[in-house]
């Protein structure tokens, strides 16, 4: 059984496309919280309210990382994925902090971000386009077999 | 003695700054390459050429790993620096590969990437505006006396 | 599945209600020997007496090590809960030995120890002031769902 | 050489007997910052203020956390002192970190607080009651002479 | 579950004893080979004859290593047993080798060796005479009642 | 349950052996894709074809690294066989990074390559001729009895 | 300062052209004893002849093992080197346990080996195909400097 | 440089021996405390007296444990010495101790224990007879030379 978490941007429906394009392989997934609201307002929710926008914002990221953590440190495979919007910082973290523990990397990214990427992708096994791509890489790596 | 490495943005003398602010503290500092041209064709330069670019940059990534590695697995402290421009993934990694190796993080950022930053400032110990306050911590850190 | 370590007084129902808040969750518990007389005997009772009260503490603290330590290893949270009365330097010990350890910590604490706690809660991912709050924390971990 | 870290209360010249006592010994001591009001107000007084109470102390806990972690990470020998007054709970607390990263931990505290410290006793390889003692210790490490 | 290693002289039915005792309890035992003869001849049996008895026996133990390394480094706690006769150095090996590895020993040895024993039993959390006892702390260790 | 990931050449039936062999005892074994054409091409094949040979080669063998890093990290034995063709670098290789593990090694060669893998055999706990020997091994291991 | 061990053949002189051309550099250079046939016979040569050529090779093995781990484990960067010649299967293993540790490994081979030595260089930071190279990129690394 | 800690029997002058004929090689050595009595008596002489000679050895050998870590831990190589009279079980346990943490392990030993050693020295890269093959060890691991 694999372990894979599935870390980065939470606007598009790439984990779905994962998932269950992985269907039938012995694969567990873990991930973030994707709900947005929930995620960043999840410190304040449960813990009480801050005036301070930047506690606010410590608060839930706090939060979050007692689930970042947990899914990192169980997985195989941490596969992180680059979208084309906002700054992503958090996403290059985790690929940073997922590599420093010696999990094996896949980076799912397009290819206009290739140079700004460069040394992400350097500690990667795999640097993928498209959400197939990962899957296939899972069957690969469980079954053996390459798409056809 | 501390050591102390700094990462990120090479476009800005920040590291200048806290260099000099720093003179006559016990710290021994280290850092990435910051000559641009440099480091973007290190790779191709001592390895040889490359036609397809992902590749140029991939070699070149792999070669400045071998200082970002020692630099960040001998340091007390990493500094890491975001600016106003570029995707500055790269240290956003640094920030991780950091912190799951247990060092203490400086984040040197300005307010308006707060929210953008909140997982990465959450695994700091402080969150900087100024290079000045860096060294401030530093001399803190290493003498126990308050800036005046 | 999370597991999850209580540390702390023994005093009070907090355990049981945080037991009782989590069912239905994918969780599981573990906690030292709450029954006070056992706890504080168990050296002597097993291993023979001790004319001398140091010995005496000292054999028991050894045998609750073995549960300690293997509640805390095994744990991806541990919960350290600071109550009104007694030194409690054993939970602030676990505290401790979990941070070390990489695991992620919540503090459950009367605000007015917040000044006391300042460095048990700097190294926490989350203070929380009643049972009911570390529930939250844990179905949301798990679930991604907040408080209504 | 052995580098000891003199953890716990900062209101007594526990510090300065055990330095002065050790003079002419090849021991390297680290500590944290004992002025009081810096240490309480160093977050604060680099990073800016905090309306909040809670938020002043967790940024100064957050700085001392530097010196703190580098202090005990490169100690030999963690000597904790627990005196008579306040919680000290960070004494504690450092007391289980440096048990689970493995340090050779020696206590110094009266005999009243024997049957609250047992944990945290039970960790060390020391109990000592005097400074004087400390001191004895080291030399008898160092150099495998009994005091006469 | 509590993962139980039983390391030490072969000589004795010590072994069934604690097995026997601790019936009922959700604990997992190994053990070395503890057929003498069997354990001796392993290496030459499987792997060819040696003319020099020293690489007789050398290929055997390096084959019981195999077995021993996996029973210590998956134990919560490793027993070790001392008895009357015989040099006993594996014993003692396994004691060192399980308290650097940070596991939990429990000594079961007769009073008559306590000099000779006194670093091992430093490193251990309890110092047993009978089998008996050793059954009474996995008892407590796992459910928290003591012997009536 | 015994962990055994089979490295080595992928020409002759030397898995299919020990694992028939095997049969009844309490083994998990996992080895790399043996199927050779995929194994050379899975990198190109799923993340795109490469014109530079080295390249192509390279894509494979980091995708092949993710299915062979978990097999080793988490296997309890690791076997490495050495054939008469070939290089074979890479179950050097790979005994090397599962020495520095801390994994139990057990070599498959012919005696003729005995003084080329002397410093391979050094840190192996077995060296074995036939894939039945294995076999005998892991029986050994696992239930205390020789072959007959 | 920079710690490298230079790993691999000891029939060509590539570690004196590295050595001499990193002249002025700050590097630390470490190796295996290079005298062949001392390599061969410091086994028996010091601990005792032996009659059988396996056991004679197995104690030159394991002593120069000493000298092997302790170079491994303080470089900061393993240079191995794979010629036209023997198996070289210590070559591969040292790369292997080098990259386990988390080494940045330099490989200086000839194109004609990439096939054969692609899991190998998958787990490098460089490819070099002339003593220089290696030269070339040490000076980057430690100046920033690139070949003119 | 090259850091031995010297461990095991303290009645003969083996270690003079060692020290002796290392001179002018460049190596570090350490070792316990070889004033038998002081040994004995560290514990009660500088923590206060105890009645019960089982707690008056158990402090003595956690104030020894002080000494005997830091030996071992710094230490690239760590010799281990059986002589022919008492239990010695303390040397086997720093042998176990050595071998988890990765040392290397040269044994000293006379060949009427190798049986009673076979897993002991199993661990080792070296077994001598002689304090002399000791030197001779350490003089080819730093200088490449064997004895004429």
């Amino acid at each position: 059984m694999l372990s894979v978490y599935l870390s980065g941007e939470i606007h598009t429906d790439w984990r779905e496309q994962i998932i269950e394009g992985a269907k039938g392989l012995d694969v567990e997934f873990s991930a973030p919280v994707t709900d947005h609201g929930a995620s960043d307002d999840c410190g304040v929710e449960i813990l009480g309210a801050e005036e301070n926008k930047y506690w606010h914002d410590h608060k839930g990221a706090m939060v979050n990382g007692i689930r970042t953590r947990k899914g990192i440190e169980e997985a195989d495979v941490v596969v992180v994925r680059f979208g084309d919007k906002y700054k992503q910082w958090n996403a290059a973290f985790d690929a940073g902090y997922a590599s420093a523990m010696g999990k094996s990397l896949i980076i799912l990214q397009p290819p206009e971000h290739d140079h700004a990427l460069k040394e992400v992708d350097a500690a990667a096994l795999a640097v993928t386009r498209e959400p197939g791509q990962v899957v296939d890489i899972l069957r690969y790596v469980l079954e053996g077999t390459l798409p056809k």
